[in-house]
């Protein structure tokens, strides 16, 4: 797929990011295993990529879980399991030891729902900074100096979020940041279904296209580590991935036609495999037939397209599902109990 | 337009249904008026409509208004004077005095916020009616007895709205039912901006496809007046909207090329005017050069296509836009001012 | 101790409204075990004693725990199941079987924190009923059908509560009623600590000084259990407990100067034994030296006094703990575990 | 009235500290003006007085209202007017002009009702600090720069909250703090309607007899303005109070029976005028007759007695109204409406 040079990339999500080049070398910087019955993907940006995808060099892995789409009490146990394992190798990939004293920043609205898993996380942490100064005598041994913050955003508070940061760090002096945020998603099936964490800094809002200061090991002096989870997705997204959905689904049409039935039928097609790569999609000429001149635009030019028509009509709605409040309750405690017990558990290493 | 005989019309508003339907006679049958510069539709279902649209009999009027998204606190003004006119019309139309006893009802589920507008709304209703019976003294002149419950949603309660209510109104007797709902819509542009007034009763859940038992005076024995507002949309639909938006795009490229340019650029489409009539898209050939085999079906079509295809995928979601919780909250103060005003205030006629 | 006849015992809890009569047979109509630890007593009010202590006919039967104030996690556990097999035996006896249908009633109002622990019961609660019309695959052996609604509160619906539920039985006709709601207590200590199960049916808000209709099996022609815990308390109370902790705190030292040290001093009296008895109290002489002519009255000519001071006043404050956003939150979760194992798990007995 | 050196006078209201001391020279430093109809008592603690109170040196200024407890519209909206104009007097005291800029502090904590008043009053406050670096074209003319946080509180977040503040302060650098917080009272009575302002710091939690670090000009290097509300009172002060009501109350029995009625008799007593001073409490030989070697005790003594009697019983109590979501909600609006109009309008002097 060639890069049409014209178009910023502006997604969240570095799995998104890299699907949407082609000159992106997958074979040698990415992994896929499966933890606990989840996908568990690590993608490694270094400086050569980080420019092509418009993201910062780092780890970003990604944890793929309908736990709470399912609203699967099991699967939420297995992904706070699988977000602590995958949280505590980062730790250690960062040189943060056991003890390293930790500062939590829940990002987001409080009075926002779909922008309130930030601070909703932060309110079911375990909070042990000020009793090691205060009452040591409550401090078990595997535990280390936790403190949390939500510092709002710059449209209610006045102040840019990486100030009000900048400013606690310098007076708490932590060993490390964990950043936990909302994201937007370019991809409808990501929605509360991917769990990102990576060490790379995040831009708030980045994914709604405001330009904030960043939050990183640059500007800080000390490693960032995020936590981000789709919870919005924008009309261009949800438009552009159904035109996919029904490409795929014809595609498939077209091919049982002429093959032997080697494939499972759209309606048996797994929420964990949707990524469309190229050998879903049915040949370019089919795709003109099905969707005639819009068939024949790769994907960043079919979203482009989508944009330029929602963008001055203000259509392009960044929307939630409608399950939103219970949503972010359940996604908050999978979280807050994976972080509890990557923060204050013995390594299960 | 020709309507594809295998398809059910899923719509809460009146407003959308008939336009789906080239046999409407809308000639006789509506009216838009301005009222405080708010377009107010009627539309006037008889039993030969009632039948074709899938609708109960009786008036719909919708009043159009941007005072939610846009946060304008003239329009809010101006939106809760409308609403009390049309209320007051409507209420003097079924023979509905300015002493009798109103029953407000509120619908919905109190804790998933999109479905949360009835309950808001009854939240800050002026209540009087255990005023008449045990402080009279507290009554002024122009008042009537109000009374409001929120019965819950059955998947909450495990019974049938329509069973509470029945119960409350055998019990209280009220002169009048006036039901608040959130609604589905068929249209990105509806939500949040259109409130539907109806005495044709109700059946709650029926726009996401819920078949819940009715709410009318059929069951009441007692007149029924609804007010509803879209506050989700389905993926279904922002898709199918995006098409259309991006064929009438094209099409005015096309007719602009020919043309004298006596027609508003795309950008320049007021948001008040979507509703794509069949002169406004292009010529099914040109549709189907731009969207190939879906460019040439009909409206009806392309979403049942597009049904079929997203929903064994369980990616047709039900989604609201991210300020929900903000417009939800100013949403309920446009409409319980106008109630108020309506049921307390003497009519401004 | 005489009784005043002048005076009109207030309380919500029949342990405290007996405490206040010496002509109440305590021999043989009370019974105090201990079950997992937790202290039940049970009070037995015939028709004798109904008129006495202007409470109802029936079984009072009372848990007492410190979960809720110690935030203890297993006291919790111990105080869910107590409460369930407390409230299994008293369906037991009112014979109402393992499968009859079940109506709960949270009362009280969900916008006012410490009144809305019935509300917020309901919304915890394993809710059945619907799903035994509608999806009977889905209803396991021990389940019951189980419907729950919250009625609300008169000066916000405008109706009467008793109505409100008289016209939903009428509707739904289930075998028995169970209603939630908060308290009033005339003792600090009892404050989210004291659950009072009944079959005596409920005047709401009767603790608070106002005169509703009541919910019983005279109105509704079914049994009705109730559930009810004390969540606020006034300051005639805490003013009169007070002195009460100053005569024992006193009287004790009294009473060391003279005997052997066989008594608990003051500072290790133990929460759970607070009621004070005659016997506890300094002699009328030492209680006259300490408080005067208030220290010569007796507990409820006491309590009047203080309340003709404070009343005039608008200083006899209906108050709640501070904490009291936690405590409901923590407590609903106690009891809607209790009732979820009562009504639908087998019976341990 | 002789002090008790042993005690610690803990009070968050300067009013309420000058009354326990008899050698407080009330003629020259006090000052009480009526304003728009409330009492508005003005106490300057200088150095000296500031050792004895136990309270820091500069202004303090408090307001007296009915508005949120009578829930009086135009009382609120007076209530707003005069806090916006001792406002503006006391920033014009502190020399701070017309377009410096602010950083408002929002103490508490937003979980726990009776403690949200700083929360609350944030989020309803105009913020225009990033509009003059982003959007200058949005600044109307007599506004200036204002900036919120919300730091919470050093038992969730694990900081001193003084810490947070310090290390944004360090960065954003504003002219001046203003610090709102809800406060414990000594008074029934002053719960909810008394609004102290005061430029001399505040201690976050001393109230309740937590010991934070200071939130002081000292610290900051810039002026300091707070403005509190007391929302909790413990069980020590409702008895103590309760106790001398009863003593006034008689003690004007008392002197009625020898007096012309040249007084009003208890039941008419106004709100505004509770504190009692000596003159009005009954000779010691009549408080002794009444209330024995209790009623002999000074308010301090009375006080320290019942503290040592219910600390240890685990009775002392800290108790908010039970309309407490009620009052915080309109006390937010009143305190918002006051800073907004003080912050952004031109000075009416």
């Amino acid at each position: 797929m060639k890069h049409n040079e014209g178009l910023t990339i502006r997604t969240d999500l570095a799995i998104e990011a890299k699907d949407l080049f082609s000159d992106y070398d997958h074979s040698t910087k990415d992994k896929t295993i499966s933890m606990s019955g989840l996908k568990v993907h690590h993608v490694w940006v270094d400086e050569a990529a980080a420019e092509t995808l418009n993201k910062r060099k780092g780890h970003y892995i990604t944890i793929e879980t309908n736990a709470i789409k399912k609203n699967d009490p099991d699967q939420k146990q297995n992904t706070s399991h699988v977000l602590k394992e995958v949280l505590q190798q980062l730790l250690g990939e960062k040189g943060i030891s056991q003890d390293s004293q930790c500062l939590v920043v829940g990002l987001g609205n409080n009075y926002v729902t779909p922008d309130a898993l930030g601070p909703s996380v932060i309110s079911k942490l375990l909070i042990t900074n000020h009793l090691f100064e205060y009452h040591p005598e409550y401090i078990e041994d595997h535990q280390r100096p936790v403190a949390a913050i939500s510092p709002g955003v710059m449209g209610v508070t006045g102040i840019e979020t990486s100030d009000v940061i900048k400013g606690v760090v310098n007076e708490m002096k932590p060993d490390f940041l964990l950043a936990i945020d909302a994201l937007a998603s370019r991809s409808v099936e990501r929605v509360y279904s991917t769990i990102q964490l990576s060490d790379a800094g995040i831009n708030p809002g980045s994914g709604i296209g405001n330009k904030r200061k960043e939050l990183s090991e640059d500007v800080y002096g000390i490693p960032v580590i995020s936590i981000g989870v789709p919870t919005v997705v924008d009309a261009v997204t949800i438009t552009s991935d159904t035109i996919d959905f029904v490409f795929k689904h014809f595609g498939r049409e077209f091919s049982e036609k002429d093959q032997p039935k080697s494939r499972l039928a759209p309606a048996q097609i797994s929420i964990g495999e949707k990524n469309l790569t190229e050998s879903d999609l049915p040949e370019e000429h089919t795709r003109k037939e099905l969707f005639g001149m819009i068939g024949g635009l790769e994907e960043d030019e079919k979203r482009q397209l989508i944009q330029e028509v929602l963008t001055p009509l203000g259509h392009n709605l960044m929307v939630t599902p409608k399950e939103v409040d219970a949503y972010i309750h359940e996604l908050s405690k999978v979280i807050s109990d994976g972080i509890n017990q990557a923060l204050h558990e013995q390594s299960s290493d």
